[in-house]
């Protein structure tokens, strides 16, 4: 037995996110059948709205709706310290943190021969240009501590070297508030490693 | 600092579904953005599609694209034996096992006076008429092992009790092919207290 096929077919479409089984689809799916119609159409134009109308600064790859955007812009930051991230979202981690006032580089992805992502299909060209044309000092990469982060750091800070740039990367170790006994073997052994003198 | 107003709109959307927090209304989000014009388009409309065109069987509320479903007419299924569910993914679930061979009945809900669902929000009074209009041996209540689930369950069987007709609910206990070692206190407890002679 199965559903109705409008029901099966926006199902299939839920679970194509990412991180989104087939029982998770399932219930949002159904959870469409009980939202209002008009709710429903509202949401449908959102989606069609935020693909049809959101732009990227053609400067750092953020999302943004001016080119180029708030932070390339910006009169008061510094201009020649760049952090390269992943993702949109891991630039607003950051900037969540009021802390740093440099600018940044958004890869939209993470080079991963698995996944047939390869430099060319990221902003890599895109940050090269950049310390090429501009007088940058630093670059912090501020990518996951995961295979494919790690992959890209080592090959963009090759890249990066022969422009005479500090090429850095944000630190692994035990998170604040934590506790040693509680954190992973994996993480133990890096903050080991890279332990710092005091 | 925000997302961009379209983007940020569109994650209140996804935030409104059951089980999504935050952080994965985020990233369902910027997945949006990550898909091809083409295919926000189609999503979009598989939404529209499956919400406007759904109808429900008018006996057994149950998704359907016929009334009355496939089940009701069936001329090989017991008539006298009612299966009442919340939701059509618990009949899903008990059709995929290919054992039960009776009718079903899909409250669309649990009865939860926090979240302001009492039984005239889900369809109680429907299947009291069942009850009364046909000649109906047993009601088997097959709902959740929770609050909401345990407060239905001995509600529906207050009002069925009068009309003469068997109620029984599912059996809660040990889950096949597991461990009583691995098995949480509750279940345990339960599977206990509603011991079977052997």
């Amino acid at each position: 037995m199965e559903y109705t096929k409008p029901l099966q077919k926006l199902i299939e479409y839920f679970q194509k996110f990412p991180s989104i089984g087939p029982k998770t689809a399932q219930r949002l799916a159904l959870y469409v059948l009980k939202m209002d119609t008009y709710e429903v159409q509202s949401f449908a134009n959102a989606m069609v709205e935020a693909k049809t109308t959101i732009k990227y600064c053609s400067n750092c790859f953020n999302i943004s709706q001016n080119d180029p955007c708030e932070i390339c812009s910006s009169p008061i930051r510094q201009k020649d310290v760049i952090c390269v991230v992943a993702e949109p979202k891991d630039l607003m981690a950051i900037e969540k943190t009021n802390e740093y006032q440099g600018q940044y580089h958004v890869l939209n992805g993470l080079i991963s021969p698995i996944d047939g992502i390869g430099p060319d299909d990221i902003k890599v060209k895109e940050l090269l240009l950049r310390v090429h044309k501009n007088d940058i000092k630093e670059i912090i990469l501020a990518l996951n501590p995961s295979v494919e982060g790690e992959a890209t750091a080592l090959y963009l800070s090759k890249l990066l070297k022969p422009f005479g740039v500090k090429v850095s990367r944000i630190s692994y170790g035990i998170p604040l508030g934590s506790e040693l006994e509680y954190t992973d073997e994996l993480t133990l052994i890096r903050a080991i490693e890279t332990r710092v003198e005091v």
